[in-house]
C-alpha cells in the first residue's frame, strides 16, 4: 500500500517514476533533493481517523498508506515511532507559553528520532535487494541505522566523524556495524561515504540523497496531528541540522492537508546552533545557503553544508515560520531545565528546539496564547559528556552518618 | 480504585491495615518485607480482558485496580511500562530456543526497568503528603526517582555509590536530584539513605523496605502475559541484585493467578554475576542468603547484601525456577550478542538474564519447545564504559578516499 506515485524534484519540479536506483534528480544532480507524491485521493480513503482509532499499530507502520513502502516489505520487527507527546504546562507557563507540549523522541529503539528515517530507508533498501546499507553520520543517524540492520539482519557500513561522542559510537560497535571512524568533519565523512558507496554499490541512507528518509521523518508530524486529534498546532520548534527533519515534519503537515486530516499547516520554526547556522543565515539573507565552519556543542546539528537544505528553506518559508540561532550556553542551560521540571533528558541538539522556543519568547516572536509543540529529537544518554557541561559535580562524603547530614545541610538545607 | 486491602509480612505472615508510615513490619524489623494484598474477587471484576482491550492506556497504569494507588492520587506524567515484548525467532533458532521473546525495558522513560518502581513509590509518596523522596541507589534507582520526581515538582535526595558510572550521575544531575556520592558500597549507601530518612523524615523508595516497589515491577509480568494473550510462558529469565524485580514478576504472576488471567505460573529463573550470586548460593544451599563482597561489572546487580531477599527466593522456589550465575565476560558477551542480532543495546545487568539462558541452554535446563520470555533490564547507553569493553576500537581513517578504501579492503572485505 503507498506505494509513491511520483518523485518529484524540489529544485526544478521535474516528475519521475521511482525505480531502485533513483535517489536523487539526473538533472540537478545530488543537490536535487526529491519530494514523494502519492495518489492523496486514494490515501484519503484509506488513512481516515476512523481507520486510525481502530489500529492497534502503534508505530510509524500506522500510517502506511502514507508511507513509500509495500505491504509486505520486511520491516524492523523494533517498535519505532509512537514517541510521547507530553503536555508539559507548568514549564510552559513559567517560561510564558502555557499551551505547550514536548514530544520526547529520545523514547525510540535507538534513542532518537533517527529510527523514524532509517525504519522506512531500510524497507527500501529490502526492496531493492540490498543487503549492505551505509551512511554517513555526526552519530544518531549511524546508530539507528546499525540498530535497526542489526534487528533485520542486514550489514551496515557507517562513517561518522572521529569527533563523535563516545555513546554514539560504542552502540554502533555493540549494533556490529563496520565503521570507519573519519579523522575529518561529518562533512567530509558525507561525501566519502556517498563516494565509496557508488563504487560499491552499497544502498545509501544518507540525508539529502536518499528521498524516502524526510517520508520517515514526516511520521512525527502525522502523530504530533493525531495526538492533538487533527488540529495543528501553532507552532512546532525543532533543532536543525542537514534540514531533513524539519523537511520531513513539513511533508508530514502537508500530506495531512492533502488528505483533509488536517485544514492548515502549522509555522514551523528551524532552530540552530549560533556557532552553525547556515540554514537561518539563508533565511534571513533570502539568499542560497552558504557553508560555514561549525563550532558547537550540539553535535547532532553540528552540520555546516547542509544536505536538505532546500527542504529545510523550504519547510520554514511555505509554513511562515522563522528560524533562529542560540548560542551553545542556552543549549546546555535547556538541557538542565527540561531535565530538572520534567524528567526529559535530551542531548544538546535534542534539546536546541526548546532553547529556540524561549528566545522566540524573549524577543517576543510568539504569543502567550499559542499552541506550540517542541521535538526533542534524542537522548541525553547519547552524550554524557556534554550532559556533565551543563552541570555541577554532586557533592561526595564518606561512608558515615555524620558526614552525610553534614553534607546534606551545607549542600540542601531545604530537605531538612 | 485498586486501595490495597492489606499488608502482609513475607517474613512472618503477619498482616497490617495499610498506614503511611508502615514500611516493614513493626515485629520483624526492616527485613520484614511487606506484600500488598488485594481484594481479588473485585479486581476480577474490574480488570478483564474485554476491559483491557478497550483501554488506551498505555503505561503500567492500565492495571490500575492491581495497583495500589488511588484513582486521584497524581501520577507522573511521563509514560513508564508497556515496552515492547519482541518475539526474536532468529535469535532464538541460533541459540536453540526459536520461541524466544525478548521485553525491551530500556524503553522507559529514564532507559530503566525501575521507573515502573518509581511510578507507584512516588504517587505513595504524594499520598503520604510527603515531597521529598530519597533512596540509595547502584544508579538506575536513583535516576529513575530523580526523573520522575522532575515530572511532578518533588525533590529527590538519592545516595549513589561515588564509583557508579558517569551517564547515571549525569542523569541524575540534569534531573536536579540532590545527590551524595558516597565513597563506599551500594551496601554502605543503602544503610545511610535509610537512617538520614528516619531522621530526616524524608519518603523511602528503598527496595526492600517499600512495600509498594514490587507493585510497580510486577507490571512488566502483567504486560507479558497480555502480550502473550494470557497464556503463560515456560520460563522467564532475568537478573538479580536486590531480589526486587524478581519478586515483582513473581508477585505479578501470582495476582493474576488469583483474578483468573493466567492459569499458569511460569518458571522464573533468577541470574547472577559469578562475582555477586548471594541469591543463587542460597537457593543452592537452602540456607538464608549470605551477604558476600560484590565484584562484577553489572553495576546494577553489584549487591553483596540483596533487600528483596525473602521475595527473590520465594519467587525462584515458589515458581519452580532455579537460578544461575555467569561470569562477566559472557555478560559482554550477552550484550554484543543482543546488540548484533537484535538491535537491542541493554547494560551489563540488563542482558545477564540472556547471559543466564544461553547458559541454561548449554546445561540443558531448557528444553528447546519451550515459551521463554528475557526481561532486558536497562539502555546500554547508561553505561558505555562497559559497553566499550564488550567491543573493539573501530578502526580509523584519513579523510581521503583511498585510505578510505583499504580500510573498507582490510577490515570489511565481506561488504565489497
Amino acid at each position: 500500500m503507498g506505494e509513491p506515485i511520483l518523485l518529484k524534484c524540489v529544485g526544478c519540479g521535474r516528475e519521475f517514476a521511482p525505480e531502485p536506483s533513483l535517489f536523487t534528480c539526473p538533472d540537478c544532480g545530488p543537490s536535487g533533493t526529491l519530494d514523494v507524491l502519492y495518489d492523496y485521493d486514494r490515501v484519503s480513503e484509506l488513512l481516515t481517523r476512523e481507520s486510525l482509532d481502530k489500529s492497534r499499530e502503534f508505530s510509524i507502520w500506522r500510517y502506511l498508506p502514507l508511507l513509500p513502502v509495500a505491504h509486505d516489505t520486511p520491516r524492523t520487527p523494533l517498535t519505532v515511532g509512537w514517541t510521547p507527546l507530553y503536555r508539559t504546562e507548568s514549564l510552559g507557563s513559567e517560561i510564558g507559553c502555557p499551551d505547550l507540549f514536548l514530544k520526547d523522541d529520545g523514547r525510540n529503539p535507538t534513542a532518537s528520532f533517527k529510527d523514524r528515517a532509517s525504519a522506512v530507508g531500510i524497507a527500501k533498501a529490502m526492496e531493492s535487494g540490498n543487503n549492505i546499507i551505509t551512511c554517513a553520520s555526526t552519530g544518531n543517524a549511524a546508530s539507528s541505522l546499525a540498530g535497526l540492520c542489526a534487528s533485520l539482519g542486514l550489514r551496515s557500513v557507517i562513517f561518522v566523524p572521529a569527533t563523535a561522542p563516545r555513546a554514539k559510537i560504542a552502540q554502533l560497535l555493540v549494533y556490529g556495524a563496520r565503521i570507519v571512524l573519519v579523522e575529518g568533519t561529518y562533512d567530509q565523512a558525507f561525501d566519502l561515504c556517498y563516494d565509496t558507496a557508488q563504487s560499491c554499490a552499497w544502498y545509501c541512507r544518507n540525508t539529502g540523497i536518499n528521498p524516502y528518509l524526510s517520508e520517515g521523518k514526516k511520521t512525527a508530524a502525522l502523530e504530533i496531528a493525531e495526538h492533538l486529534n487533527w488540529e495543528a498546532p501553532d507552532k512546532v520548534f525543532v533543532s536543525v541540522g542537514d534540514g531533513c527533519i524539519i523537511g520531513g515534519l513539513w511533508k508530514g503537515f502537508h500530506d495531512l492537508l492533502e488528505i483533509g486530516l488536517l485544514d492548515r499547516m502549522p509555522q514551523i520554526i528551524g532552530v540552530q546552533a549560533e556557532g552553525c547556522q547556515p540554514i537561518r543565515q539563508a533565511i534571513e539573507t533570502g539568499k542560497p545557503v552558504e557553508p560555514v565552519s561549525p563550532d558547537t556543542i550540539a553535535d547532532s546539528i553540528s552540520v555546516g553544508r547542509p544536505r536538505d537544505a532546500l527542504k529545510a528553506v523550504r519547510a520554514i518559508r511555505n509554513s511562515g515560520g522563522f528560524a533562529l540561532a542560540v548560542p551553545d550556553e542556552e543549549i546546555l542551560d535547556a538541557m538542565r531545565t527540561l531535565g530538572r521540571s520534567t524528567g526529559i533528558f535530551g542531548e544538546p541538539a535534542g534539546v536546541t528546539g526548546f532553547a529556540g522556543l524561549r528566545q522566540a519568547l524573549r524577543d517576543g516572536l510568539v504569543r502567550s496564547d499559542e499552541r506550540v509543540v517542541v521535538l526533542i529529537t534524542g537522548n541525553g544518554l547519547k552524550d554524557v559528556d556534554s550532559a556533565l557541561k551543563a552541570v555541577g559535580e554532586p557533592p561526595r562524603a564518606k561512608p558515615d552518618l555524620d558526614e552525610i547530614r553534614k553534607v546534606v545541610e551545607e549542600h540542601y538545607p531545604e530537605c531538612l
